[in-house]
C-alpha cells in the first residue's frame, strides 16, 4: 500500500440514502485508517474481521495492529480464497465460529477481500442473530465497483450462483484502491469487465475516459491514484443511483445484469472457478451486444468498440475451450431474471444507453452457438 | 371449519405500517377464502403452499382445490410437523423442491401452519432469489398472536433456537381462528402462554378479560368466535404498535422477549420439543415474575395472579421432570437478548408494564436455581 499518497488524493465519500443510510468511502489508502472510520460508527469495541487466506497474509496483521492501537478489540477468521467458499458449507464454519465467540447482535462483522469473501460474510451479517452490523472493505476492483456496492450479498448453490441470499446494506464501504496494486494480475484485470459495463449501460463519457486512459489502467503498472480513484468513484455514483430508485431489483436494477445473464451461464457450465466472474461477463457482454446487433438494435462499430475496450482491457473476448451449448442455453433459463418463464435481456441500442426486452429464442440459439463454435472442439 | 359462522364475525383487518406495508387479517373461516385474499395482491398464478404433515392432511387437498378453483396454479410440499423441521437440512430441502420447480421471483410462498412453517417458510423466502413474496396463513394461536406477526424469521441451530434467521415481512397474514378447533389440546393451549403475555406487558383490560373467560378459553370446547376473533386481533394490534416503532428489534420491542429468556434456555437445553415454546414461555413468565417479586419490584399478589391465570389456561407453572441448572444459566447467555454481556430482563412492574434492565446474577441464580429444585430429581 501507498499510504504516502493519500495526501494527494483526498477521500471520495457517497452518502447512500437507502434504509437508516450509510456511507461508501473510496480513499486511497483508507485500509491504514480504518479505525479511525470504525470510530464514527460507534460500535462495540469487539470486532469480527474476516478475510481469505491471500488477504490475510497481506493486510491480516497490519490491520489487526491498526484496529488493536485503535482500541478495538478484533477477532479474525480465515476463509479459503476463491468461489467455492460462496457454500453453505463455509456459511455454516462461519456461523459456528461465531456462536463460539458469542458474538453479539451489536458486535460488527468486518469482510476484507473481493467479491466472495463480501458476498459469504455479508449473507452471514444479514443472518446471523437476524442481522449484526456489517462493513465491507472491497479489495478486489470488482467488488469495489460492484458486489460490494448495493446490498445484495449470497451465497451459491450446486444448481447456479446466487441462488440463496439476502438484500442487506452495510453501516459502511470502505474502498482503498491502494489494494488493487497487490492483487495477482488475473483479478486486477477481471474488475474492468464491469466498469466497462457501466460505461455501456448508463455512461458514455466514462466509456471513452477507459478508452483513452485503456492501456495504463490495464496493467497497474503506473496508475495514476487520482483517475483511479475517479473512475471507481464514478461507477459507484452509478450504481448507487440506480439503486436508491431500486433497491430491491424488482425494476431499473436490472440494467446492471448487462452480460450477466451468459455470464453466470458460462461460471455454472464450465464450474464456479474455471472463469473468473469479470471474465464470463466479459464474454457474456460480447455475446450480448452480438446479439443486439444481430436484432438491428445496436450498431456494428459500437460493439466493436465495446469490444476491443475489452480486449485493451486484458478481458477474454472469445472462449477459450468448449463448452456445451444446451446446458448453457439451459442455464440462462435458471437466471434470477427469468420472469413469467421469459428471459429479459439487456441490450445495448448505444454505448451509454440499453433496453430490458425479451428476445427470440431462435435468435438467441444462434447467436450463442455461433459464439461457442468459434473455437474448435476439444476431440 | 365453521365457515357458516363467517357472516356472524365480520374480519378484522390491521394495516401494518413497515416498508411497503401490508394487511393482517383476523376472519374465522377465512381460509376457505384464501384464493379471494391472494386475488387482491396480484401475484403470478403459479403459488407454492408449504404445509406440515398435519396440516396438510386436515386441510390441503381443499385448499388446493379451491386455489385451482380461484385460477391458482398451486405446488405442495409438505415438511413433517415439530420444532426439529426448523433446521438447515429442512431449509435446504425446501430451497432444493423450489429450484426443482424453478421458483421464480415473483412467485409467492404460502406457509400454511403454527410457528415452525412460518418460521422455516418465512426464511426461505427471505432467501431464496434474495426475498421472493410470502403469505403467512398460521393455524395455531401461537403463529396467530405472535409468530406470524412481525417479520421474524428463521431456523434453529444446535446451539440455540432461532439463531440463523432474518427479517422479512410477507405480503399478507391471514389468520382463520376457526383453523384453532382442530388442533391438538397441547398445541391449542401453549399460544395462551403468549396472549397472557401480552396482558403483562402491556394491557391489564386483556389480562382481566382473560381472567373472566378463562374456562371456555381454556378447553376450546364451546369457543365464541367473536371472542376469539376479539382476542387474537388485540394481541395483534398491540405487537404491531410495537414492530411499527421498532421493526429491528433495537428498542421497545425488547419487552415481547417476557418470559422468553428462561424460556429459550428451557427449550435449548431439555432438547426442542421437550416442552412446547408456549409452554417453555409460561415457565419463563413464572420464573421472570418470581425474579422481580424477589427484586421487590413486583407484587407478590400481581405474581399469583399471573400464575393463576396460566394454570386456568392449561399452562405449566412447575417445572415436571429435572434440568441441569447451570446448563440452564449458560443458555440464558447466548440469548440474542444479551449486549455488552449483561443479560437484559424483561421485569414486570405491574400487571400490563414491564421494565427492561439488568439484574444481580446471585438474585438470577437463587430464584432459577430454586425454582427448577421444586420437584425431586430423578436418580
Amino acid at each position: 500500500m501507498s499510504h504516502g499518497m493519500a495526501q494527494d488524493v483526498p477521500p471520495i465519500i457517497r452518502h447512500v440514502r437507502v434504509g437508516s443510510g450509510y456511507d461508501i468511502v473510496v480513499d486511497w489508502g483508507g485500509l491504514g485508517h480504518l479505525a479511525d472510520y470504525l470510530d464514527q460508527l460507534h460500535l462495540p469495541r469487539r470486532v469480527f474481521l474476516i478475510a481469505d487466506n491471500n488477504l490475510a497474509r497481506l493486510y491480516g496483521e497490519t490491520v489487526m495492529e491498526q484496529l488493536r492501537q485503535g482500541g478495538y478489540e478484533p477477532l479474525s477468521y480465515i476463509i479459503p480464497a476463491g468461489e467455492a467458499s460462496k457454500s453453505q458449507q463455509q456459511l455454516n464454519a462461519l456461523y459456528d465460529w461465531l456462536l463460539e465467540q458469542h458474538a453479539e447482535r451489536r458486535e460488527a462483522l468486518i469482510a476484507l477481500g473481493g467479491g466472495v469473501i463480501g458476498d459469504l460474510v455479508g449473507f452471514a451479517a444479514a443472518t446471523y442473530l437476524r442481522g449484526v452490523p456489517l462493513i465491507q472493505v472491497p479489495t478486489s476492483l470488482l467488488a469495489q465497483v460492484d458486489s460490494a456496492i448495493g446490498g445484495k450479498t449470497g451465497i451459491n448453490h450446486p444448481r447456479g450462483k446466487n441462488l440463496i441470499g439476502a438484500f442487506y446494506h452495510p453501516r459502511l464501504v470502505l474502498a482503498d484502491p491502494a489494494t488493487l496494486l497487490t492483487l495477482p494480475p488475473r483479478e486486477r484485470t477481471e474488475g474492468w469487465a464491469e466498469v466497462v459495463k457501466y460505461g455501456i449501460i448508463l455512461d458514455a463519457e466514462l466509456f471513452t475516459q477507459l478508452e483513452e486512459h485503456a492501456q495504463s489502467l490495464c496493467d497497474f503498472s503506473n496508475p495514476s491514484p487520482a483517475l483511479l480513484c475517479q473512475i471507481i468513484a464514478r461507477c459507484i455514483a452509478l450504481k448507487v443511483a440506480i439503486i436508491e430508485e431500486d433497491e430491491r431489483d424488482q425494476g431499473r436494477r436490472a440494467i446492471l445484469n448487462y452480460g450477466h445473464t451468459i455470464g453466470h451461464a458460462i461460471e455454472n457450465v464450465a464450474g464456479y472457478g474455471e472463469w473468473l466472474h469479470g471474465e464470463a461477463v466479459s464474454l457474456g457482454m460480447v455475446v450480448a451486444a452480438a446479439l443486439a446487433q444481430e436484432a438491428g438494435m445496436f450498431a456494428a462499430e459500437e460493439a466493436a468498440r465495446q469490444n476491443a475496450l475489452l480486449a485493451a482491457l486484458g478481458l477474454p473476448t472469445r472462449y477459450r475451450g468448449s463448452i456445451p451449448v444446451a446446458a448453457l442455453l439451459d442455464a440462462t433459463r435458471l437466471d434470477k431474471k427469468v420472469a413469467g418463464k421469459r428471459i429479459h435481456w439487456i441490450m445495448p441500442r448505444r454505448i451509454g444507453e440499453v433496453v430490458v426486452t425479451p428476445m427470440p429464442d431462435e435468435l438467441v440459439e444462434r447467436v450463442v452457438t455461433e459464439f461457442f463454435a468459434q473455437v474448435p472442439e476439444i476431440p
